[in-house]
């Protein structure tokens, strides 16, 4: 007879209703590909009298952790509950258990995924979590395997399918911000609440994931540079489309000798760019390897189904370490040594709006001050503002360091001529 | 002491040179990621004289296979030398010995891949060959463990870079093929004898490997239907963007119940499809899984350094597998049960361009041919043509079996009316 592995599930929302379709849908290939049945012993609810989208047998239902953490017969935790506490104690107690641990949790893995990784490796667990980030795009394993010959130097990603719904919208439609907000909202793409989408929260905690995977230090979410897209505005994204170019919400990761950098913010990329077609609540992202060039990784960033895809096939492989016996064996600790760019040594090139007096001689002191500032201008528009008396200069800039960029902006910022720095955004993806 | 992994590397031309290159130059971070040190004990050349791109000791060139084969100190042979005979021998040699094999040999593996596996699986010996498909693109380890528990319906691959390079600049410059290909063969995107890219043999081979692993079942070469661009014309090109489509050399594998199709041919997609915007020698295989919905890998498809990432990286995994000591156990061979579809089973979208007379009621005589084939038309255009007295008709139908198509194309070329069907493409990528 062939062996059972037993599963606890802890979650039955979204993630976890797609995680029980597969395995039960799906059990035959699974049989196939790991040559054990893989059986789902006992689930983790909030409330077990809740109407489901699944039909699960009552007795499978339990309140209490401890249901799971304390049956010897449960090999492995799959954690799709989401949230910090009490799931961190959870997973480590899991671990200490002798227990593999696969989830979903980017909240959790970027805040406390050096603790739970170390835990594992000390107890010969498996810890896998794919489906924390780009939901159904196999990306963590593209950076530890397929990529495990080369130095990944930048990492820009599209990784929060809220935000980039929002952005999209704006840019095929004219919307406003609010306008979009709102439709998300409507179509449950976004929270009631959207601060950590909107703001950049959760696209920095994928970001912090896949840079300490792709630069193999540890990156802490506390060093993710994050601005939000509350200020996007639609004449952004206009005067970005008539320079070539669409505003995305990009996590930005850069690594070179040992110097990082990690930030989220609206960024101005190409309109040819792979990056640019990344529409609606599609995640993509774009990985840069010293050897093997650009590569980029597009897929359903969310959803009941492919995130389960992500989190079912973590499962596969924990089954299949345990017939070979090597769990916990295959991770390899993050050994680079890390420091920080200072401003002076972060690069970029930057688009800017400003509002500033109808005068002869405006865009000369304007120009003049950038060249001041030791930075170049690769395009310069000047157009008529709707306020009397007033134009409207969008500039992008060559390469320039982040000290000059912010030694720019106070300067503009103390300028007389100048009425309103409108915004100032990345700009990303050309040669 | 650290252990060292000796390699026999046979072929030392651009990936193999790549290769050397990638070991040489990340040896630390190979360490840190396997335990062990990698060192390129033999390697097998044709011209051990010959000028080269870099510094090899003359001592580790052999002009004899057996160098190689009969060391047994030698762990794992790297095989980018290509070619079918005496590769396919050396490998099975090699697997005899109990020595692992990396390849980035697509022509072996598309004709042998079932022979050299079986044989790996009996000895416990890894194979891996991801450099075979689409150069740095991980695309294999996607299929195989990425998406372990998902079902693959359809992949569309764009996996010859030459033909993409021609297609590409027949599109964006007008250009015709006979420019496009000899400024191809200029760039060195293209052999002397193109033959092998253009007709689509070369789609071909990585089309019957990605099948393979993607849908579990064996997909035989001969069993992929293949066409290649000799005869796109820059007209063709000009009317599919005319009708909102580019031309692509597509990869098309499609799977429904274990009934399969697989075929390589020249494919309309719409301009806003992943697939459209994969310019140059770019490659991009698009995936579609039935849990996970649409993904796209995309990356360089060649190259020295590209295709040389792919090889190291498998060379990590049987490294670590050696290790671990699980070398060769974690393959699944192809289970699933599997049949051709039959013309009446095929279903796409098809696009014709032909000549008629121009006069009244031919229209209505060519939509009633499609109706009576019982093929709806999506798209009709109707444009005057250089000859006198005729006109140029371009449909686009909507899905239609193939048998429905073929016998539409008989009936066309009997009707009085229609002196020349210019062209017949498939259509893909539309909902």
């Amino acid at each position: 007879m062939e062996r059972t592995v037993n599963i606890g599930l802890m979650g039955l929302g979204t993630v976890g209703t797609g995680v029980v379709r597969l395995i039960e849908g799906h059990q035959e290939d699974l049989v196939h590909q790991t040559g054990v049945r893989i059986r789902i012993a006992r689930i983790l609810v909030r409330d077990p009298e809740k109407p489901r989208a699944i039909r699960v047998s009552r007795d499978l239902l339990t309140t209490d952790a401890r249901d799971i953490l304390d049956d010897p017969s449960i090999d492995v935790v799959v954690e799709v509950m989401g949230h910090i506490e009490p799931t961190r104690q959870y997973l480590l107690e899991a671990l200490r258990r002798g227990k593999h641990v696969v989830t979903a949790n980017k909240d959790l893995m970027a805040l406390h995924g050096g603790e739970i990784l170390s835990l594992a490796a000390e107890r010969g667990c498996d810890v896998f979590y794919e489906a924390s980030v780009a939901g159904g795009i196999p990306i963590l394993r593209a950076l530890v395997e397929g990529f495990s010959s080369d130095r990944i130097t930048k990492l820009m990603g599209i990784v929060n399918g809220t935000t980039n719904y929002i952005l999209t919208k704006m840019t095929r439609e004219g919307a406003d911000y609010a306008e979009a907000l709102q439709e998300a909202q409507k179509l449950g793409y976004a929270e009631a609440d959207p601060t950590s989408d909107v703001d950049g929260l959760d696209a920095a905690r994928k970001m912090a994931i896949l840079a300490t995977l792709g630069f193999r230090t540890e990156v802490q979410l506390d060093e993710v540079d994050v601005t939000g897209i509350r200020k996007v505005t639609a004449e952004d994204i206009a005067y970005a489309k008539k320079l070539g170019y669409e505003i995305k919400l990009l996590g930005i990761a850069a690594q070179e000798d040992g110097l990082i950098e990690v930030s989220v913010e609206p960024t101005l990329v190409p309109q040819r760019h792979p990056l640019a077609s990344v529409d609606g609540v599609m995640n993509a992202v774009y990985v840069y390897g010293e050897a093997v060039g650009e590569t980029m990784f597009y897929g359903p960033g969310a959803g009941e189904l492919p995130t389960a895809t992500a989190v079912v096939s973590d499962l596969v492989t924990v089954v299949k370490n345990m017939k070979l016996g090597v769990n916990g064996r295959g991770m390899v600790a993050p050994y680079r040594p890390k420091a920080l760019k200072t401003p002076e040594q972060m690069v970029a090139q930057y688009f800017l709006r400003l509002v500033v007096d109808d005068r002869t001689g405006v865009l000369a002191k304007i120009t003049q001050l950038f060249a001041d500032c030791d930075i170049s201008l690769s395009q310069v528009l000047q157009e008529p503002f709707k306020g009397a008396g007033q134009a409207e200069i969008i500039l992008v800039t060559h390469h320039a360091t982040k000290k000059s960029k912010d030694e720019a902006l106070a300067r503009l910022a103390a300028l007389d001529v100048v009425r309103e720095i409108k915004s100032c955004y990345r700009v990303e993806g050309e040669d």
